[in-house]
Order: structure tokens, then sequence, then C-alpha cells
């Protein structure tokens, strides 16, 4: 059609995605995937789908007889729910215990992944922070803390010291991380970074104005890294206070773009 | 997120439409919905979705409890095949035995229509031509060539002639027209437009080069009606043939872009 223009135009060549989602009227992941494959010149589109948790099973038999369909988003509250319904699930999505991305082959099989781990340590090497070795503690312990501690023992960390509000998840945590990765000392620690090499936030805190710090920084020698999972605002107050004691930081944003080449990949787009 | 552009942007409030279809790379009319929904400032977005006809039962479970889900668009080879899966067929759509919009309502179910009749003989209105207590006649009797047919009985032709190549399908509905519309004499008639106020093309004659033309214009009044449902070339042979004559011509397009308004009335958008 001539009077459409062509960035664009969604057609029958294009593959489309969906984002899964209950509720769903704060998603701008779909956004964030379009723009990523525009820029990529892949001609893509996707589209955020509102289902209920009882409605999971229904929309991926769809998904499955979806012959164009790319694959699917994965967010609150069907990262975990989704896994038994899967036709395949990566070791990293087991390990993690819950999916963000699920590819659909042509044969119609899906296949399950978690890739905000992987996203997370891609984008620390990518800024020159090494993990290998290093002595790294981490505050959080829930979906995306779970995804990101397997990713940095699977990076090589020495020792992972991981903070938590409920002291029960994070040993659980630890012990899951050492018996996937016994090279990786991890355990339950205190919520500080003294002595540490590599701090991470995996907590949802410096997203409101009078959060505390997800983490002490008093004590972390100049030249550690401290780095974000936090997106908005893009300099956290943890990363103000790492900045002002002459620590490298990454912000919570490297995560998401990194992910987006993963996801491409993954994909096979 | 700052770096999508937010015309572009499709989000978790974005209404979501999917066009069923099968084969599905020629498909465009997604492109089309896309382009009228943004001109009107609607945050809606439709995608292709490739969809077997086996499968077809399944895809429409899912739409069910697809919340944000406006409707779908119904393409080849679906538009018959789901008339037994929906929830209700507006009187329109069972007259037509055929479906190629449906509306999702909130509590799920399912609401087939046929918009390309109404579309055809709103457009023609738009374009000053009358089609009350006029004498019609229309080549084709296919699906589209069904739609229209009802839909001009219904603006009120007093005749209706529908020359078609199986004499017996034009023969059965013009039965089929003249019993929901009494009074309108529909017949079978031959491929001619002489002594007719309004001619009509419903055929794809005229979209390759060297087909014949769908009606002979021959004693075809100056003042009388000649509209195409074929859309590319915009100027068909006929229309071209009409034009010297001295006849009004209504291009292909006007069916589709009137359509588009009523999609967005029936969607309730």
């Amino acid at each position: 059609m001539a009077d459409v223009p062509e960035g664009k135009r969604i057609t029958g060549r294009t593959k489309i995605f969906f984002l899964l989602a209950d509720p769903v009227g704060h998603v701008v992941g779909t956004a964030v995937l379009n723009a990523h494959f525009e820029r990529a010149g892949i001609d893509f589109a996707a589209s955020p789908v509102h289902v209920r948790p009882d409605d999971l099973a229904t929309v991926l038999a769809a998904a499955r007889v979806t012959r164009n369909l790319a694959g699917l988003g994965i967010t609150i509250p069907h990262k975990i729910a989704i896994l038994p319904l899967l036709d395949e699930v990566t070791d990293r999505g087991r390990r993690v215990g819950a999916v963000n991305f699920v590819r659909r082959d042509p044969d119609g099989r899906l296949v399950g992944d978690n890739v905000d781990g992987i996203g997370f340590a891609t984008g620390l090497a990518r800024h020159g922070v090494e993990v290998a070795g290093r002595r790294v503690v981490q505050a959080g312990a829930g979906g995306v803390g779970r995804a990101i501690a397997f990713a940095l023992a699977e990076a090589g960390a020495a020792s992972l010291g991981i903070a938590n509000r409920d002291a029960a998840k994070a040993a659980a945590l630890a012990a899951a991380v050492r018996a996937a990765f016994p090279g990786c000392d991890a355990r339950p620690a205190a919520a500080t970074a003294r002595g540490a090499d590599v701090a991470v936030n995996c907590t949802s805190l410096g997203m409101r104005d009078g959060d505390a710090l997800p983490l002490d920084l008093d004590g972390i020698r100049p030249g550690a890294a401290v780095a974000e999972v936090v997106m908005t605002p893009a300099t956290t107050p943890l990363l103000a206070e790492a900045d002002r004691r002459g620590c490298r930081t990454v912000p919570g944003r490297v995560m998401l773009d990194e992910q987006m080449a993963l996801v491409q990949a993954f994909l096979g787009l």
C-alpha cells in the first residue's frame, strides 16, 4: 500500500513475538524489543498479550501452532508457572527456576531460557569488569537475583556473598549455586561490600526516593566495580555513592541492552 | 524508555489485533489497519498470525482469553470455516456465509461480522452514487460478490443482475438475496451493463495484464456509475473504459478505506 510508511509496516513477512503478562498496562518491553530489532534491520513485531495464570496453557497451545511466531517473552506472574508447560527448558532456565524468553522452533516446540543473568554478566564483561577469580557480593535473592547469582558463578566468581532480607532464601540460593558451580564459594552474607571486588544490586532498592542503599559501601576499595539492575533512575543512589568512592559503575540499562542481542541469537533472528 | 520513539511504541496499553491467514507472506492488511489507527490517534497494533485450518479452533481458544485483544481479522482460507467456531455471528455475516472481522467482547465472547459489503455500499454513497431504487448489475458471485450483493440489496437496489461464469452460483446467490430482501429483484444475468444505473465488478478481472473486461459496457448510459473491487491497478481497464463513456467511476480502494472506519466502530475503538 503506497500510503503506509515502510518503516512502520507490519506485514505477512514480519516475524511476530508475544510478551505474556498480567497485568499488562505497565509493559514497555515490547517497545524496547521492537526498537532493538528495528535498529538491527530485522522485520519483527512484539505485541503485549494479557493472559491470566489459569489461561497460560491455552495461550501456549496457540503459540505452538502460530507458524510465524518467533517466540514469547515471559514476565510477571508467568516466569515460574510456565516451566512445566514448555517442551524444553535450557539448563540455565532450569537452574534459575524461571524463564523469561521462549523460542518457537519450526516444528512448534517451545523452548524456554532465562537470559537475565547472562545478560548481566555479559554487560559486566563488556564494561571491562572482570568476574573470574574475584570476590563478588550481591544484594537480592529474588527472581533476577537467582539468575544473576548463577551467571556470576558460571563466569568464574571465586566467592559470592548473597545478602537478602529473608536470610533463608539467601542460604538456599547460595547452596544451589555451590551445587551447580562447586568452584564458587557462595554463602549468605551481610549487606556490605567491604572487601569485595564487584558489588551488585539485584533488588528494586533505588527506584523510589528515600530507599535505603541495598549494600553498605563502607570499606569497598577504590577501583572495585558496583553494578545495578535498577534502570530508573539511571544513576541510583548506590551508583552515585560508588562514584564518590572512586569505584567503577555499571548502570542497570546495560543488562537490558545485552539481553536484546542474546534474545536475538536465542530466537535465531 | 527514552530511546524508543513515541510514534512507534507498542506497549502494555496498546490494543492488539491478529489477522489470521494461511499462507501469510502476501498479507498487507495489518499495515493498512495500523496506518488507519495511527492516523485516528488510537493505540493499536495489528499483527499477522499464520494459522493452518486444522489449528483455527486452538488459536480462537487463545483469542478468547487474551484480555487486551480488540479482535481478529479473518482472511483466506478461514472466512467460512470460522463461522461454527464463533460465539455469535451478525445477521450480515450469516447471510454472506463468511466473516472477515471478529470482535472480542470483554467477557471473551467472539462475535463475527462481514464488512466487505457494507464497506463497498458506504463507499458508493460517499461518492454520491445512489443505489436505492436503481438498477444494479454486478460481475462475480464469490466471497466478496456475495457480501456486496446483500449490501446492495440492503441499500435498496430495485434490481440486481448477477453475472458469473458459474451460472448456478449466480442463481443461488440471486435467490438468497431475494429471500433476504424481497424488495430487490435479484436475478442471474449476462455480463453486460446495458441499461444499468450502477455496474460493479466483484471479480479479480483487471488485476492482470490482458484480463477480459468483467462487464461489457456497451449500452451503459453516460452518467451511470461503474465501481471496482480491484485495487491494483487503481485504474482498471473497466474504469478506464467507463471514463471514456462518460460514466462516473469509483475505484476499489474506496471499499477498503470505508471498511477501516466500520471496523473501528465494530471493534468499539
